[in-house]
């Protein structure tokens, strides 16, 4: 039997949410055995059409097979389900992709442990209609072992990136790209409510805005760069230039009638930089009032 | 004479900071008799070597040719240097890549016509090592006359988009684009710092970030088709779901020791819209707060 025929592992999907659902479809799709579970059962019906089996409790599905991915509300409802068969869960893979904080994660890893259950914890940097494609990066931190035995089933889903020992390194990771995109989102909105000042309808400036902001992505290696050196001595694009820019921008929103709020913060940030004697200094080197003291 | 054999137009280069510079030595690479002129003549000596001729006073440089290309440090110094000579205008083109506000540009265009000027209003989105590549973009706004006598040589500098009539377009485009960049940056620097709170260095968070924020991009036209249409009612991404995303985020950051300010105002933002009997709406509905209102 050569691999490609090998029996595909089985995995329980535990939630049935939009993410969730697309996860178990998916692995049907791939041919894993797959057992469903979702507090309301209506959510497996789909799923069971197309070859699942439904477990008939939480319990039931916790038991059911030796890989377990869960996507529930929160870490509450997840120590919860996981918990109907605490002492089951000794020598079985849990991939919780439940969207919770670093220090839930943590928590989490450290009562699978005591339980006996190799744990790993996922981030899905996907939308449910993405899933299995390559649009799809799925980010897991924890237990190496869960992601080298599990990669092919997990492969499936999306693009595996295996971060670290640290099982709440996927929640950062996580909580770090959600609140980048947000703020990119907050800026395109506020940029439409500025040229919409003007007479500019949204899919006029769209191309444009999308055209720049893939500049913007070209640059970001350069701020990564001077961060990690820690040398702001060379900038491109200097603090004082930029703090003169986002005080244009702040008094154009506000003759315009239109909430400058979601630049304040940066603005006030490189006034700061400036009043501290680094207007010279690399834009990026706001990054040095944003971290963490030593 | 073949048109590519024809003389290529003359134009006349006022200011030669880092932009201004560049635009001159594209323009002499590509064949065009370039008059320069600086306020400190020491900018000019490298283009002089390369072919360009120094005029001697700013009045001279206005009375060299037909096109005359501005980028100086503000607006009055825009009309200091063009003062000069203003008898002279008349007749000519100005095209003014001066950066400035919509009333920066709304009150040069009729300074400019007054005495006779054809005048446009540009915005250059590019940096001065990508003038003359294809990562260069430039926005005008103004004379639509100027910008279709002169298309083959601004082509020369940059892609070449005209906006209208309006010669304030051109710069709220700038600013609107300049914001939605700033944005962009100041999610990336406040991420770094999150995920610097578990030890991840920057060149690792980087290439997740960026495959992230093209997801953005491509996420981009959803919005703007929900903002022209004033329809929210079917969000793939809900304000409560958001208002609880940022909730997260800031309390993250708070619990990491790091400043969450540039993620508050999209939070209040949300929060607001949740108030108001909108948390089943599109997120991209806080549109609707950030709009001029009528």
């Amino acid at each position: 039997m050569s691999s490609s025929d090998a029996p595909r592992r089985p995995a329980t999907v535990i939630g049935l949410g939009r993410m969730g659902s697309a996860i178990a479809s998916a692995l049907l799709a791939a041919g894993h055995p797959t057992t469903v579970w979702n507090r309301s059962a209506d959510k497996a019906a789909p799923l069971v059409a197309r070859g699942a089996v439904a477990a008939r409790s939480a319990a039931e599905a916790v038991t059911a097979g030796p890989l377990i991915i869960v996507t529930l509300a929160d870490y509450d409802a997840v120590r919860a389900v996981l918990g109907t068969s605490a002492a089951d869960l000794a020598g079985r893979s849990v991939a919780n992709l439940t969207t919770g904080t670093p220090e839930d994660a943590r928590s989490m890893a450290a009562w699978a442990a005591e339980h006996g259950a190799k744990y790993v914890d996922g981030a899905m940097m996907a939308l449910p209609e993405t899933v299995a494609t390559a649009d799809a990066f799925f980010l897991y931190s924890g237990s190496r072992e869960v992601v080298e035995n599990e990669r092919p089933l997990l492969d499936v889903l999306a693009t595996t990136h295996y971060l670290g020992e640290d099982a709440g390194v996927a929640e950062v990771y996580d909580l770090g790209l959600l609140g980048a995109g947000y703020a990119t989102l907050a800026g395109f909105l506020h940029a439409l409510a500025l040229v919409d000042t003007a007479g500019v309808r949204p899919e006029e400036f769209l191309p444009h805005a999308s055209r720049w902001l893939q500049g913007m992505i070209a640059y970001l290696p350069e701020p990564a760069r001077e961060i990690e050196s820690g040398d702001y001595s060379a900038p491109a694009s200097p603090v004082g230039m930029n703090r003169a820019g986002l005080a244009a921008l702040v008094r154009v929103s506000l003759a315009g009638g239109i909430d400058p709020g979601v630049h304040v913060p940066l603005w006030n940030l490189l006034a700061q930089r400036e009043a501290d004697g680094h207007g010279e200094d690399s834009f990026s080197s706001v990054f040095e009032l944003l971290k963490r003291r030593p």
